[in-house]
């Protein structure tokens, strides 16, 4: 398990938002609990003021996909381009389920996807990530508080 | 302006903690973007999974109060107790039409409120704060990315 500090945070994100200025989103939708500095960090990065989060529940214990509850209601009007934002795509299950709920639900909207993570095995792949994930990371958001 | 470094936000967030675990709220209610990181280590320090956000503008060009439009709808079903997180409480105007809105709407349920800082010349003092603000606050998350 390796523990994840703030400045390896800050250094990774701001290789992140290097990528993501050529989207200029108009929205960062965070994913909680785990995207929400990430996402907080970005919107500030990119100077963007609607943030929004939506909140989900992965069942862990059935083997189909889309076993993902999706909580919370987006605003997307007048919206042209989002930026979803978590920490890890680890298994993918969670960014696979909001991205195709997303896309389905918003179809004139642009949708990318950023993490801090990726892992090889994961079943989605996210349009920008920094780091190759091996194992566990022990977010400071998790181990600091 | 002082430069608030993540070394005293874990510090001040971990004293913020001690002092909200009497109160086990059922929802973290960040207000974005400035409550965002806040909120989101609350709310692993606690262990509450449920987070929502919302948003707010304030006009600054008017003199009246209430010049404050929140964004975001909340969902709190079977809910009791909700703790609303930001990270100042500067002129109060944030923080005041927020937990009017959300006391006038939500008439069963107890709302509390923290902040890491509080300006004595706040039209609204947070239930629980950490540090008295004389200046203006240059947060890691505004200056780091």
């Amino acid at each position: 398990m390796k523990y994840y500090a703030y400045e390896n945070f800050k250094k990774d994100t701001n290789r992140l938002l290097h990528e993501l200025r050529e989207f200029q989103p108009e929205v960062i939708l965070g994913i909680a609990r785990g995207g929400l500095t990430l996402c907080h960090a970005i919107a500030e990065g990119l100077n963007v003021r609607a943030v929004q989060t939506i909140r989900t529940e992965l069942y862990d214990n059935t083997c189909k996909r889309d076993a993902v509850s999706i909580f919370g209601e987006c605003d997307f009007n007048f919206i042209t381009k989002v930026l979803v934002v978590d920490d890890i795509a680890d298994s993918g299950e969670t960014l696979d389920a909001v991205m195709r709920h997303l896309e389905n639900k918003y179809r004139t909207i642009e949708f990318r996807s950023a993490t801090l993570f990726y892992k090889k095995t994961s079943i989605y792949k996210p349009n920008y990530w920094i780091n190759e994930a091996d194992g566990w990371i022990d977010f400071f958001w998790e181990r600091d508080f």
